[in-house]
């Protein structure tokens, strides 16, 4: 499977595809680039030492490269530098959906899952333009306010970088699907919308 | 290992025992449950076919046990039905955090983990208890107005079970950590609170 910055979708195979919920499906390049890149974190799993591990983690997407770094001596990190397969899953909750039937209730949310083997970033360069770029897009601009790593603080952090080949995402949107023989009900039905606000920032020094 | 409510704590073993940023760590019983019972979904991880799956799912608590539902034809919940251990990852963030030098930026978040291995619950009464729960955690007295569900959508839906015996909780609050030879710095130093809000609600039908 082989994927080019040119196509318009990701491509689909075994691994990728998506098998229930098929119609919130979409491989769409640009709908998976702006997910990630609205979200500050993914949920890395792995297996360690045979058992399934899923850690928060800020992510950073650069072209078709998706990035996580963290301490060298984390255990998850370390797994997946000795080579052990990953899922990343980015979820933006986007809203609560209240449907007439119990069961029918819903999220609304959009969700990106990449499968991939972990590449260790060891070039120094290359660390510093993922540093760079995972604090500005917290804040832009932020890279040249702050104090640069030396080189200590660049050899104690391990920088993960994966290949975004199989790639797909989940998005649903809008009210309840209500049942035909359902809709006749009085109880409420509809949506909340949620989202994540940021508030007044806090000095500290 | 076992716990009982009445301890404080969970009990710590090699599974669960925060390995690192233990300064974070916390087993406090009562910590966790606000973080679960805050928070609506978890991000679930186990291995399907030798691979890890990490799916985003509700969730609900009641006492010791962590509830997910989903369709009955969904691959990840056949093979937690079937045994696979699994990974529950609960997080919450709370905001950024902006330090003098550029790698002591960081997150507040509280974050649960628990490791278990699925029970299907097949017990109608039991089924149909967590159905309420998770509506009713989502919006208080939904379930008295709302239609219940039939024999048909209570076969179709599984419920998976965990037993909150191998947790751990992570909690990062406050500002930056800035070492002492960089308080001195002109940049900007302090965090920015997030937090998930709901918008006015829009009626559907």
């Amino acid at each position: 499977m082989s994927n080019t910055e040119s196509s318009t979708d990701y491509s689909v195979g075994p691994r990728n595809r998506v098998k229930r919920g098929h119609k919130r499906a979409t491989y769409d390049r640009a709908t998976v680039h702006a997910i990630i890149d609205e979200a500050y974190i993914a949920h890395v799993g792995a297996a360690m030492a045979d058992k399934p591990m899923v850690q928060p983690t800020l992510i950073w997407r650069d072209g078709e490269t998706l990035y996580i770094h963290g301490g060298a001596k984390n255990g998850l990190f370390q797994a997946l530098a000795a080579g052990a397969e990953a899922c990343l899953t980015i979820t933006l909750l986007d809203g609560l959906v209240f449907a007439k039937a119990a069961l029918r209730h819903s999220a609304n949310y959009r969700s990106v899952m990449v499968f991939a083997s972990a590449r260790v970033v060891d070039d120094t360069d290359e660390k510093m333009h993922v540093f760079k770029g995972m604090i500005e897009k917290v804040q832009k601009d932020r890279w040249e306010n702050c104090r640069h790593p030396d080189a200590q603080e660049i050899k104690m952090t391990m920088v993960l970088a994966f290949q975004m080949d199989e790639v797909s995402a989940k998005v649903r949107t809008g009210g309840p699907n209500d049942l035909e023989e359902d809709k006749g009900l009085p109880h409420w039905s509809g949506h909340i919308p949620l989202s994540l606000v940021a508030g007044d920032a806090i000095e500290e020094g």
